[in-house]
């Protein structure tokens, strides 16, 4: 079975970053942006709908998602998008080891790779700034949309993988990326693999 | 502010023996065993009792512990230990740095200390063997114990500080120590200091 690094993050920890980092110091592939165009290739969706519904529910709670684009038989595009998502990831894992950032991997890989399960939070108020930073200010304020995009998120978690998200538990290691920086969280995450 | 490493740790996750090499490398001291002892001292209450009512609620759910020993005022024993153990480990923190070990102290030096706050876990079957070897078997199963004591610690944990235990977001770093050993954890944490 191939080592294979998963980082599960919160919106705007910088756990996208580290990620990239980790891979380049152990000289192995980072799957994210690049994750997102096989997916795409594979299941001719648009980008933007792989990014957003790949990792979020819908806005508006339960009922608002229960219904939305379902057919008859009970799947939904994102049901689709999960299941190519899914296989995606699993051969990816087989072809060597790897850094896989979000999208349930720790989850889908789970008994199926040599796992270095990593979480990646900050502080609101850190992740507010880096938001701003790198995505510009929008009409919502930073700690609104971060909010949204945790409940969200979650809820995506919970409802592929009946799994709470965020719990300590699901790790190896979770690092609060605010605290510690990433640099520290590079090298941690270097020295277990 | 003196810096001051917290340590939670699960019942058998050998976070007790991983924060007495950490304070050992740093030349600090470790508060567990001591701390307990300066509560007895100040209390007046039996070691015993301190060790398991200072960190978990009683067998028996909700109405159990909503009941149990609780006079007119409303105040029981139990809260009577906590207001003692809050004061002692405010009093140990201002003394220099150190590491605490358990006791919702992560909690209660919020904002007053110059806090690592660090998580550790381990798997049930880890656990199971660790506390089977240091404790000697008993009539209960070893994992219904842990269960037990999991329970336990985290409605104690809710309860006086009314958050969630074990999320990774409150920890500054979160460990599991049946997957990356004692030793790695030590060196980890260590290196955060």
């Amino acid at each position: 079975m191939n080592r294979v690094i998963t980082i599960s993050r919160e919106f705007g920890s910088g756990g996208r970053t580290i990620g990239k980092r980790v891979a380049e110091r152990l000289g192995i592939p980072c799957y994210d942006q690049e994750l997102i165009e096989k997916i795409e290739e594979k299941s001719g969706l648009a980008k933007e709908f792989i990014e957003e519904r790949g990792e979020y529910t819908l806005r508006g709670g339960w009922l608002a998602n229960a219904f939305a684009d379902r057919s008859m038989n009970g799947l939904s595009v994102q049901d689709y998008l999960w299941t190519v998502q899914r296989k995606t990831i699993l051969e990816l894992a087989e072809q060597g080891p790897c850094v896989i950032v979000g999208r349930c991997a720790d989850y889908i890989l789970e008994g199926r790779a040599d796992l270095l399960k990593v979480f990646i939070h900050a502080p609101i108020e850190t992740r507010a700034k880096r938001i701003v930073e790198k995505y510009g200010e929008s009409a919502e304020a930073p700690e609104k949309r971060l909010r949204d995009k945790d409940v969200r998120r979650s809820a995506y978690y919970r409802f592929y993988t009946d799994m709470e998200w965020g719990i300590a538990k699901n790790y190896d290691v979770a690092l609060d990326s605010g605290t510690l920086g990433l640099d520290r969280c590079v090298d941690i995450i270097t020295s277990l693999y």
